[in-house]
């Protein structure tokens, strides 16, 4: 008799990730120690689910699986909390397993500095063991919550499309695989999991789009309505690569010797180009990304499509934007241009 | 004292809308009669008011100012009610003003068949006066729901593109407006409107989306989640465009002397490019867009980037595509190729 069901997919979804990292390495000697991959675990179902997938399928492929879980230190009792995670994971079989503490700050809000202290931590451990992946727990659910939350932004296809699948040494083998499929095979498997109480505080934006937005979503809109989402975010993904290539060569030809750009050029790009163009010359300039908004890039395409001799524009990091004989210009103030 | 702000704002939206229409028609000579544009009402505020500020801004213009209104003959004293909200347009001083007659099938479900016998008679109404343009009351609100009805369906970026500002005939003035404010300004000018129990009957997907799944949303994400919604719409929109624009020239590239397309200048395409490619290729050989899915299309992007020897794959409409010597090749059963 074959795993339960639920077992069978999140070790496939981990097989299929890791044949992925074999084929991304370079050529080894067999004198080299096989290459390590890590989960990043926080305790929930869905990343004890990942290291147990991890546990099962690496040395059949000839990679060491070790696995990370950082201490937040927000909440009573997370160390010894982080070290009892530790304690399971060993007991599948892990190693190496690193506890990472961390000091979370508020840059962004509470969300945000958890997660960048979160991330330096794994790349840092990785880093120290050598490791060439490191393997993160979220499904299609999480997924599903991001598109939504992307949505709210109201910023286009980028924002809308999800958590890549890939990115440099991360990977998240269970984009594809709904959240109870990992609850159930922790429980089939006998495996503790532990829900951070954070998933479910309402002061927490994803937490109130996981228990009230997307509950009430799949009650109008269908059941599917997850998958749609988590499908959605693939199809932007792919969109938003094309289109940034594109700008990325139109810039090129709309760029002159001197560095302006040419408003004629720009104006018979297709709209989606032109202010992509627009972005990245702002950004080129010493605009910083995360705080150039669509509204601002509008305000710049207006000196192309609505040009009535407006004056300069004042960009987010000092950067001027100004039209003057047919050439848009992005100088940094006190720059060089 | 000038007009109460949602009065003026209604009337800035359709005034706009009317220097579009008369910039985009041929020149006239004098002994015409002055161009005719239609408001489409249901006799609900949004159409109400878009009526209202037809009738205001349209002589000031040189342009007649008519109505259509449709009688779906769904409910009873339906035709009645029709007769009355025509009595209000008259006395807005509109003329003409049509009561269109239709008989909704059933054809895509009921919400598609009254949309399409709606429009059916709209565009007949305009033929036979000659008018040059109809008005759509659909404000910010309906844009957001059109959002995220097509999120659901999962399609993409085209279903995310919401309903456009133009299209043909049609214009839509109030897609920048909330809902709030034509119901304000049909409050202040003393103008009665009805409901249309339909929008409130959760058996219609719409209504579901407008009084359960936008409060909740907005509930979680916060107030500005329509806003987001709508301007996403119009991005998406610029995005499709840009991308059909790419993927119309990319056909021309790959296709060779035989009308088959080259596999591998294919492969060298960006995936959203190639799939866009693919599709009008099936589309171009017979297979009806509308039952053309997602999942067709990666079938047949699989031939392109996933080549193991597979067999033809058979698409909607009876069209095959198969590949063979790194030419693909689409083929209408029965047909010429």
């Amino acid at each position: 008799m074959g795993p339960h069901p639920a077992v069978a997919a999140i070790r496939l979804a981990v097989r299929r990730a890791l044949a992925d990292v074999l084929d991304s390495l370079p050529p080894r000697s067999s004198a080299e120690p096989p290459p390590l991959v890590l989960a990043a675990v926080s305790g929930g179902a869905d990343s004890m689910a990942l290291a147990s997938a991890l546990a099962f399928e690496a040395p059949k492929l000839g990679i060491r699986a070790g696995a990370v879980t950082v201490d937040h230190g927000l909440q009573d009792g997370s160390a010894d909390r982080a070290e009892g995670v530790a304690a399971r994971l060993r007991t599948l079989g892990l190693d190496p397993v690193d506890v990472a503490g961390v000091t979370v700050g508020r840059r962004g809000g509470p969300e945000a500095a958890a997660r960048d202290a979160r991330y330096e931590a794994l790349s840092a451990s990785a880093r120290s063991h050598g490791a060439c992946s490191v393997l993160l727990g979220h499904t299609r659910d999480d997924q599903a919550e991001t598109v939504l939350l992307g949505l709210a932004r109201g910023s286009g296809t980028r924002s809308l499309s999800g958590m890549p699948a890939v990115n440099g040494l991360y990977r998240r083998p269970f984009l594809l695989l709904d959240r109870d499929s990992t609850r159930k095979a922790c429980h089939v498997q006998g495996l503790d999991v532990w829900e951070d109480p954070h998933n479910r505080d309402p002061a927490y934006t994803r937490a109130r789009v996981r228990h009230e937005a997307l509950p009430v979503l799949e009650k109008s809109l269908g059941k599917g309505v997850v998958e749609a989402l988590a499908r959605t975010a693939q199809l932007f993904r792919d969109d938003a690569d094309a289109l940034d290539t594109w700008a990325a060569s139109a810039e090129q030809d709309v760029r002159d010797a001197d560095g302006a750009l040419d408003t004629r050029r720009l104006d018979s790009l297709p709209s989606a180009v032109r202010r992509r163009v627009l972005r990245r010359a702002a950004i080129a300039a010493g605009s910083p990304a995360g705080s150039l908004f669509a509204r601002h890039v509008e305000e710049v395409d207006r000196l192309v499509t609505g040009w009535r001799g407006q004056g300069p524009l004042n960009l987010p990091g000092g950067v001027e934007a100004r039209r003057t004989c047919g050439r848009l210009l992005f100088r940094r103030a006190g720059g060089e241009g």
